[in-house]
């Protein structure tokens, strides 16, 4: 499929990343007004919200975009999904015949602060990338243990808290949190020395379920796809996580990408996943590709410094797709709701430079990084800036996310008011 | 502090466990309309919703009992937490002026169905109880090591599904789950054969936080207790829990009782933590008494077949209050909102009649437990009804949280329409 033509100039650069056959959804307000529904294109974003209130989007007898998320949107299911995206590629495509009542509706991205696309109802994170468990699972256990036993039956996950969930552009405070060194004798409180991110992309659940669902199911009921930065405190991992998994490690904050790319922008970039070591019991066997082709990045900026990339993957690494995890985590009658929120896992790759977390790039600490400006890094130091970014290639044009950033602050001085 | 005296009669039975002294809060629905907020007062539901709408209780300019969910009352914080309370006394103490107008509004309880009392914003479950994990350690690491750790230096939690969340009464399906036994050289897919209880408290967050908060502060937070019962798929556990801690094991349901009881109605129950084998670093010292004097039991009835007891406990048995471990939960900065539930971790005693689990009450299936009918559990089976109790003892009058049951039905056939 080529670049769809827009009417919109600057959506028609084969290298921007919100061409007309992107359209992804975002929140965005205007000096300080309140927040609204809005879909880029180009260097634009299209007011969805006027758009509805100006009759020139009618998909429900009520309106699905006066509030300043796209969960009621994600509620009505595929077919309504798929009208949208209709709608919005009729009104913005070169010719379009509604361009004269359209055009008011368009706002500049550069004037715009983005919000949270969604309210996230719960949020999972899996480990479901098969370099970066073998990665991590090495350095604390040996090449030969790296991968836990259940890792190649089973998308392992675990639940993490919607509520640290933020927009990308949200400064990231430092953790306190409860430290033991391997020579201590006992623990300590102190503000995390080994903060970390993990590259991740997210799947968002548009369509509920209540009870066990299958892969092609799972796959059916995913709205979109966002880039997701699970920023992990390693120290803090290190001491609590045995024996109930990761807890005040990975709840300081979670940023996601400002815009969700819709499952049918992705359309094009489907693929399958690895060779299986051991075949997947039926109700977790792919059932078509659904993986995606989408290059993935990190950079990482000190404070004043320019960007050095110090990550290159793609999510098509990973061992499980979305679809896959989604129906392990119905498996026991778990209900899902729209809204929930799904990490993918670190997606490394095989090489050094693939490795989408800190942990993994300097190997535990013992390795440190060379940034372009001769800086040398471990783990995050305060003022720092990451940056992920994804882009799937297509023929004659990018499917973007928007970058997903956060900037490391110092902890708090004090974190509490002793009473 | 004595029983006060209320015109309703039935609240005035020394052993009836909604005085005038409980004033718990829960929503019920009366011959399928829609339902409403109300608080138990002996045998009979105070209708609440209807109350606010007669203006007999006015709290705000807005109405706080207009949905069904005591949400909008938490976020008012403290001091309407406290003046509702004072509010509801009046009306239904002995003497009040306003019997006339208040008695229409009573439902009696047996002609209600109750639905949850809250939104559950997130759940977290705890695993404080030294009993508890101790016992579970010794099964799988052997006494010397069965606590882990960290254990004693932090209150181990990890977060748990909220979208699970029943209230009492709610059927409850046994999981399908993927299992491996010791000695079976791959995984199978099927229902769980290791289903259990978790005899727990929960705690509700009233107030929300956004950094981290002293314990104070976090006991200050707490809207009030609910009975929860955690049911857990042992064998799925033991396959997938390793290293990220267990996930679907967890997720089928988590029981709660329909009454939340108030903090303010526990008041007099107050009680301290144990004695510390090491000392606690200063943001989790106990500073006040913030454990509760709760007599906790779990009964076990066959179909058709009456109850026995199969477990007697207290809450106060608890290593870590439930403030403590919302201090914790904040440490790294980790957003806490209204209506988050706080699941204490399972409340074994010392001794073997005080296990809050089958786990620990058949130490792993190898001891079977011989109910009254001569019957022997090692875990659950089909159509058998577990039931949680919970009771405050006070000076001549019973806190109670109404039953935490639920009765577990046969697994799917056939999980999966395979598309």
């Amino acid at each position: 499929m080529p670049l769809k033509k827009s009417w919109v100039a600057s959506a028609n650069d084969e290298t921007h990343p919100f061409p007309l056959n992107n359209l992804p959804y975002g929140v965005f307000s205007t000096n300080g007004e309140d927040p609204r529904c809005g879909v880029a294109i180009g260097d634009m974003i299209l007011d969805v919200t006027a758009a509805e209130e100006q009759g020139l989007i009618v998909l429900s007898d009520e309106p699905l975009f006066d509030l300043p998320f796209w969960n009621p949107l994600m509620e009505e299911g595929p077919a309504v999904w798929a009208a949208l995206r209709d709608r919005l590629t009729t009104l913005l495509a070169d010719g379009s015949e509604d361009r004269n009542s359209v055009e008011p509706l368009l706002v500049a991205q550069s004037d715009v602060q983005m919000h949270l696309p969604l309210v996230v109802s719960e949020y999972t994170d899996f480990y479901a990338g098969r370099h970066h468990a073998f990665n991590v699972g090495t350095m604390f256990r040996g090449p030969e243990n790296a991968l836990p036993p259940n890792w190649l039956h089973i998308p392992i996950g675990y639940n993490g808290r919607a509520s640290s969930v933020v927009v990308s552009g949200t400064d990231i405070r430092r953790p306190w949190g409860q430290l033991k060194g391997p020579n201590d004798a006992l623990p300590r409180f102190a503000p995390s020395q080994r903060f970390d991110i993990e590259l991740e992309m997210g799947a968002i659940v548009g369509t509920p379920s209540d009870g066990p669902i299958s892969v092609q199911e799972a796959d059916d009921n995913i709205f979109g796809y966002v880039l997701l930065n699970d920023w992990s405190a390693r120290d803090i991992q290190a001491w609590e996580y045995q024996p109930l998994g990761p807890f005040q490690a990975k709840a300081t904050a979670t940023s996601i990408s400002p815009w969700i790319v819709t499952k049918a922008a992705l359309e094009p970039f489907r693929c399958d996943t690895p060779a299986r070591e051991f075949e997947l019991l039926d109700h977790l066997k792919d059932v078509g590709p659904m993986l995606y082709d989408i290059d993935l990045s990190v950079t990482m900026a000190p404070a004043g410094q320019s960007a050095t990339t110090i990550a290159q993957t793609n999510y098509k690494e990973m061992y499980y797709s979305a679809a896959q995890q989604l129906a392990h985590h119905t498996t026991s009658g778990c209900p899902m709701n729209t809204g929930d929120l799904l990490g993918s896992g670190t997606i490394s790759g095989p090489e050094k430079q693939n490795r989408g977390s800190l942990l993994e790039l300097s190997w535990g600490g013992k390795e440190p990084l060379t940034l372009d400006s001769g800086e040398t890094r471990s783990f995050i130091e305060d003022g720092d800036t990451l940056t992920l970014q994804g882009v799937a290639k297509g023929d004659g044009y990018l499917i973007g996310f928007g970058d997903c950033t956060g900037t490391v602050l110092p902890a708090l001085d004090a974190p509490y008011k002793r009473s």
